[in-house]
């Protein structure tokens, strides 16, 4: 499974060398974790020397920040298009759910190494991820104030919501695999609808239960 | 935060030692990874010898397969005890929803381990777990078939819905503690009513898309 997402992730990534150690280190991540992961571990894994790891990458660390920055690169741009793509708050957000939501389907593998080892991440990787990620988090939460303007949507509490619909479409990574087979499309086409019912208006709850 | 959840998930284990066991397993596997802990970092933590640890339990496995156990039982309980208080299937899931979410945000430290550790089970303390997260499952699907039947929810995809509302429930261990600080009664309330929204009857969209 991952050689298939790495490959398509790594495609630009030059030299050869570099993209197989990526490829490599992402693999051994996804089977064993990052700190159970050793740099014999991934030099083996890419054909390489422990020696030969150091010509491209100064460190296991470094080889994280680079999937970290490639991976949120990735969702981050499809997800600005996806979003570009659409007419009114609902259809943007729609959009951007059925892109997000299926590529934590598609991508598990990735997704799961980039969610679930941040805190391994340099301070200067982490940071930079987290500026990423606030980008998705301001995305959301744009159309959400968008469509409460329009009338379309009613969302009380916009952070709120908003941090539960990306955390919805991130936990896909986690299962996905698992649990009953789907295609990536037909979850991203699920999400979108009990997102689109979770925020628009006439949806609210009479009572305060 | 690890010593909070875990005295009172392990209160009724006896002798302490082995109590105190369990407690620095799970501090450990949520520091480093379950890969990564040696049975040497737990007996240290535990202030034991590593002989010591083997009195009470066999291996490191053994002791990951007590945690997802009594974690498991503990939560099923809780979700149980929730649903039997609720009158019609919208206040059941509620229920539901409000308990099994604040669960993983103020239990995020065990919650971690059980999720993301599960493949590290035995294949019989994996079968255990498998048992007991199928009976979620069906709780929820219950529900949801019977609002459908009393009109009172409109989900066509019972499966894929319950899985949803499983893992966006799920999915607050994993950033809890890092996101905008909230109560865990707060999260079960705001989860309580996107699910409801999700799967009220009169919320379906009009349309396909």
């Amino acid at each position: 499974m991952a050689a298939i997402d790495t490959a398509s992730l790594f495609a630009d990534v030059e030299p050869a060398s570099s993209r197989r150690l990526l490829q490599a280190a992402l693999d051994a991540f996804a089977a064993r974790g990052y700190r159970a992961t050793t740099t014999r571990d991934i030099a083996r894994r890419a054909g390489l020397s422990p020696a030969g790891v150091y010509v491209h990458f100064g460190s296991k660390a470094d080889l994280l920040g680079a999937i970290s920055r490639v991976g949120h690169d990735t969702i981050l741009r499809m997800s600005e298009q996806a979003i570009a793509q659409g007419e009114d708050p609902g259809d943007r957000l729609s959009r951007f759910v059925r892109t997000f939501a299926a590529w934590h389907a598609a991508h598990h593998g990735v997704a799961r190494v980039i969610q679930y080892e941040l805190r391994e991440l340099t301070p200067a990787a982490f940071e930079e991820a987290r500026e990423r990620r606030r980008r998705f988090d301001e995305i959301v939460q744009a159309e959400l104030r968008r469509g409460n303007e329009t009338g379309v949507f009613a969302v009380a509490d916009v952070a709120g919501t908003a941090l539960a619909i990306l955390s919805l479409c991130i936990d896909v990574a986690r299962w996905y695999g698992t649990a009953p087979r789907r295609s990536p499309a037909a979850i991203g086409d699920l999400y979108a609808d009990l997102v689109l019912r979770m925020v628009r208006s006439g949806g609210e709850l009479d009572e305060d239960a």
